[in-house]
């Protein structure tokens, strides 16, 4: 039984704001949960129908256990269709970049990408690939908005999403920087090389000029039909699939 | 102005009940409309705030024309921020699939895909890759809802999107069924030839037991990392660049 203050202190945390506020993002699903026990996420407290409970491995004394009905957990969930278990998980202090992590890998960088099903789509893609880094700009979308986490489908916790002001960020890179753009030089010809980072733009308005500049390989995925655009994370994934294959050759 | 039940009948399409008993889908945005006119898809009427009237080209006589003001507007439309100006276009009528159309061309074939924002964003990257056809079983979501209709980014209207009864319809077919599985074949090595039918299944169980034994060439998508697996508007589009990239040879 939850109290009418511990409801609406989660429902708070829908927002951005009082997330910010209280350094705590909701995830739900009982297989994202599980995957983010044993990782360096720390959860603050579960809430859960009362067959979930038998399905949570053992956990750490200090989160706190709250079992609720359904009408509960459809007032603090985020979901339509709520899925039986939700955790509040504290938002980890950001630390300073390690840039060495990018060298001998891949990584993709998030010029403004505004749609949170997006940003989760495009962490569960480098996730998939064996990306390790995702650096968004300073104007990208919250990666704990709960739509996003939702989309990561708990690749959250094995991809380290940082954001920066990307401008500034870029200037010291020593790798390649390849960019996704309507006029660059066809995919299917790109030499990947080994190591470097695959920039991505806005939905709309595509990567910002002052991005833009620090493009040393403009790269387009060529057009056979007549759509506009791609889907920002769809492009991602074709890149990432492109030097993946590269990779493996 | 518009009347009560004017708002009323148009609020009633947002659910499918209604639209399949009125015949009438909603499409928003000035570039969608654009592009929706001179298409097969016949418009019913236009709701546009003043500023919109002159973005218009000539019209066909018989479209009823309302301009609204920004309240109005909230009231009908779908999405969260309305971008000025919506039809009500009619449905087409169902037509006897053409089989031919399927010849020395790449076909999608949705099993069950669920969400139709992955619906939408899989008509955009067909049109994107020039593939005519995308063809859905009869528990795919509705190509006329909403979300679908705008993540197609106007791709509607050059995709020839059509439900069939698939473990029925797959039978005669006498092309390459290709499959996206978890345990198929390295995407890298596949032989694309130059025609065939991909098949791609629902969000959370993957391919239907019925189609999956229809599949002649069961396709994976490499892993690197450790995603358990991928979204399927994702798989989608790396299947149609790779095959692209093949026709480009």
């Amino acid at each position: 039984m939850l109290s009418k203050s511990q409801i609406s202190f989660i429902k708070s945390l829908h927002q951005k704001k009082y997330r910010k506020a209280h350094g705590l993002f909701i995830i739900e699903g009982i297989k994202s949960i599980v995957e983010l026990i044993p990782s360096a996420y720390q959860i603050h407290s579960l809430y859960f129908l009362a067959q979930y409970q038998s399905l949570l491995p053992k956990l750490p004394s200090n989160i706190k256990l709250f079992e609720v009905n359904n009408a509960e957990l459809e007032k603090i969930s985020t979901l339509q269709a709520p899925q039986g278990i939700l955790a509040l998980v504290h938002i980890p202090e950001t630390t300073a970049f390690d840039k060495s992590t990018l060298q001998n890998n891949f990584s993709l960088v998030l010029d403004g990408v505004q749609d949170p099903g997006n940003l989760g789509t495009i962490i569960r893609t480098a996730d998939w690939f064996g990306f390790k880094n995702v650096i968004c700009s300073l104007h990208t979308v919250e990666v704990y908005n709960p739509k996003t986490v939702q989309a990561t489908m708990g690749s959250l916790c094995r991809v380290n999403v940082s954001y920066q002001d990307l401008p500034v960020w870029l200037k010291d890179i020593k790798l390649p920087v390849f960019g996704a753009m309507l006029n660059g030089n066809s995919l299917y010809e790109t030499k990947w090389g080994t190591e470097g980072l695959v920039i991505l733009g806005n939905e709309g308005q595509g990567v910002s000029d002052e991005v833009n500049i620090l493009i040393n390989n403009p790269v387009t995925i060529p057009r056979v039909g007549e759509a506009e655009s791609l889907n920002v994370a769809v492009s991602a994934a074709i890149f990432c699939a492109d030097i993946s294959r590269n990779l493996q050759k």
